[in-house]
């Protein structure tokens, strides 16, 4: 794959840039305060172009509805060194009114829903 | 999670090219031929850009040296609908010959690694 200049820069910045997929799911998400809001279940990647599009988050011990899968934006994640996990701008009601669906109820992953869950947090799909 | 009925899945992840990260890991890899190699052990993705960098393979079982990792190109892997897995062009004296690592000894995954890994399967990095 051509690699993007970026990726290279951010490679020589930082020795540990790269994570494996199996450490991602289960890494732990926080808010802004530091408070721990859920964890990664999985994540979605395009088997062509390798790209992560979806962070599903699993918040069930948060919202304490029995656990439900929250996909997000990838980018709507951000690594923080220092907390070891990844650090969201979204508040409770935020998550409670956001798209999500139960154990075995997949999405489809279409463009409509991914219009659906990116506008939802304000990014562009 | 969404995934108990495999090959439900797998469709609905062709439909809209995406694919859950924990059904990456275990994917079976073949060759040109169709005899399987081994399979996805995990991948490496950049934390901030969420581009997948490598496919970790294991190829222990067709090595026949116990479990070794292989960190591949991600593009060096075509997914085959058919077969519902990775193909990659690559014979074994290839693979053999590549750059692999033992359980617990994690490369470093820094430019030089990256080089190295990469111009070995003919891609740039």
């Amino acid at each position: 794959m051509a690699y993007d200049t970026d990726t290279t820069a951010f490679e020589r910045d930082d020795a540990h840039n790269l994570i494996a997929s199996d450490r991602v799911e289960g890494t732990a998400v926080y808010n802004r305060e530091g408070e721990k809001l859920g964890s990664v279940h999985h994540f979605m990647v395009g088997k062509r172009n390798g790209k992560v599009s979806y962070a599903v988050m699993s918040f069930g011990g948060f919202l304490g509805v029995g656990e439900r899968y929250h996909p997000l934006p990838w980018d709507a994640l951000t690594y923080d060194t220092d907390l070891g996990g990844y650090v969201v701008d979204l508040d409770e009601d935020k998550l409670k009114g956001a798209p999500s669906y139960e154990r075995g109820q997949e999405p489809s992953y279409d463009q409509a829903y991914g219009s659906q869950v990116y506008g939802y947090y304000g990014f562009g799909y």
